[in-house]
């Protein structure tokens, strides 16, 4: 059952190891199949190095296990809360990676320092508000999933693929599984360069919108010009 | 004698050069068989990348040397007084990783900002209390351990499993030696993020209680439903 | 057409990738063949490690595309603009390198701290003033290396081999492609440092005057005697 | 000729090359033949991937060539400056490794905030004074071992091997070239260590007089009892 997605889904679990995002088992990312409704996530707990398609595990919207002889990953109900508000989105990746968890546990945005972050979100990646302790209590993931989307009133997902939950690190998104690896690498590497920006200039400001719009909108929306899907200039 | 401790505590002292925290012949593993009172620590001063299972050194609680040909790890008093104080632990690590050690330089506590460090330890990691003149002059890796046992007083060892030596390192422990070896890696990681988190946030503070205890408890204890060795929920 | 050229800019864009400048499809090198006018440079968007010198694409010094299937860099423009304006370089890198990158969204100029800073550049490596909306609404790329250039009034290119554009990253070149790679992973490094020297002593002075001359003139000009190419003294 | 000193100098740099201390053909090594009076040292500017013992190039402490056809490094003058100063040193490194340097372009000593810097140095590893435009003027690299030799009067050149140059970068020494590459390592992880330690508490204090001679002593001079050379106990 859902072959390519499954093996779509592994990548991008791989692509999180290749590139130093994830240590151990930390870490996951899932895919949705929109037509039939169903994710294929990472087990819980699970080598990545021993890991095989198979050993993905196939939810419904609801979290009830419709393939797969392992748990899913704890955070599963992360992801199909997001799923379920972001109709969008076609695939989650949570990390603990270092630079973006570092400012998801000092409980900062990202600001937008620059085009590298511009090139791929549109403004600051927020950080979630603290969660309540009758949040954490009960339903924890899931909760975790709703403070995104209070975070996210009124923002366009695929325009800010990402977030910092607070005091914990980011969950990203994309249009596919591979596209929210892609944006949790670059996340990272946008955390690290923000950091020591903010090191070397604590009053630095934020790139002007006429930058940001620049550089967003060069690289999505109707009027890209960058990469190879768009007819020669 | 005790090979399958030995191949343990082999694997677990080179897993330490795998994750990048010795350098040269820093650091050093150790595994305790309860049964026999035996300990297998690492040789003194030994590279790594020629050590095999035959140069670990086996002694006694006291450390008297019952097999091998080499002197053993110059820790090994530490080690030994962290296995009498501490029943329930059957490996010890120490190491002189970049991060923790640079928390341990510079006699700070690591405050638990995030979940990452919740879901390994249940609260912040100590620094003990700087040596005495008379500690450091004699007995001296002996009376490490007991500054270490005297910061762990009314402690559970199990549920913080890392200290970090004022001016020295970090040790590491847990329920063999290669849970102590994963435990420092982690430690490490931590270390780094709560580095850069308290640089990005100076004024930031620990995590909820709420929050510490969710991750404690959602991966140790009765109640933990994180990796594979619970039921599917 | 140009083989070697082509095989030269080839390299040098794989010489990013081998130091760890650049992440995914982040970053481009061109060559100029000032006999020709002609210019080979980087697709837009191309993974590198499927890249050959057939991908890269030719144009004149308008950005005409004379032979390739490929659009070129979206950057070609900053080249072109910097080749026209500094007719003694011959190659031409661009990256968002972590440090160096770093430096350009602070908005601030890398100080001349050291001798491995004053080795490759003679001063400072200056940083642009940030850009006007107008100047970023129409021909924003080459508009970005109007901004270099003006940054650059009075001085000698060769002397400086690179620039920080504010919010954005660094723009190197030299004599050659080669050159300019070899300068792009330099200048990484020196900002490192800088970055590092800054935190330890935030009101460090840069190095004399006759430490500055020293070092850049034994490596540059008529002077020069580090490396085989002077006779032995 | 000194066909053995050839391949021990080799692989001293060689090893900087392997633990990350250089970049191109940065750094330096050498060892001295105290019998003969004869030093080998690395070529200057010549690519480590492609440098055999036959590149190495022998001198006598005045300088004078007396096997290889390759300039040796522009640092030699250095080198001698010290093998002459310092009789009881066998070889000397050189490099602009990030860490170490960043100290020494911040113009501030590495204080002995650890045992892992105990382990190697008896106290901070000093800082030279700024050199004068005279002595930057005519004989650069010469005087530059004169200011090291300065700032070494009335210490142990064994019981602190390495020095930072201000507004320059490390030099290391040691009783062979293998010692000297060794020492530059762990300069380097100290030196990284020391910078987090001085964020984290910026009012930090050196280890105590007794922790210092504990750790020292307990590797170097009559008493050591580290490693496998000495005694089991």
């Amino acid at each position: 059952m859902l072959k390519a997605l499954r093996e779509e889904v592994l990548e991008a679990n791989l692509e999180l190891v290749r590139r130093g995002l994830v240590l151990y088992t930390f870490g996951n990312a899932s895919g949705i199949s929109r037509d039939e409704g169903l994710v294929v996530i990472k087990p819980s707990g699970v080598p990545y190095d021993s890991m095989t398609a198979e050993h993905l595990v196939i939810t419904d919207l609801d979290g009830r296990i419709l393939e797969g002889n392992l748990k899913p990953s704890s955070d599963l109900p992360t992801h199909l809360a997001l799923y379920k508000a972001f109709p969008a989105i076609g695939g989650v990746v949570h990390t603990h990676s270092t630079n973006a968890t570092s400012w998801a546990q000092a409980c900062r945005e990202i600001p937008c320092l620059g085009t590298t972050h511009a090139d791929y979100f549109y403004g600051a990646v927020p950080v979630t508000c603290p969660m309540e302790p009758h949040e954490i209590g009960s339903q924890y993931e899931w909760n975790t999933g709703e403070a995104i989307i209070r975070c996210f009133a009124g923002r366009d997902p695929l325009q800010t693929r990402a977030v910092l939950v607070a005091g914990h690190g980011p969950f990203c998104w994309g249009t596919s599984a591979s596209d929210a690896a892609h944006v949790a690498v670059v996340l990272e590497e946008i955390a690290r360069m923000a950091y020591a920006a903010m090191v070397l200039n604590p009053s630095v400001q934020p790139i002007s919108d006429a930058l940001l719009d620049k550089h967003f909108l060069r690289k999505h929306g109707p009027d890209a010009y960058y990469g190879q899907s768009t007819p020669k200039n």
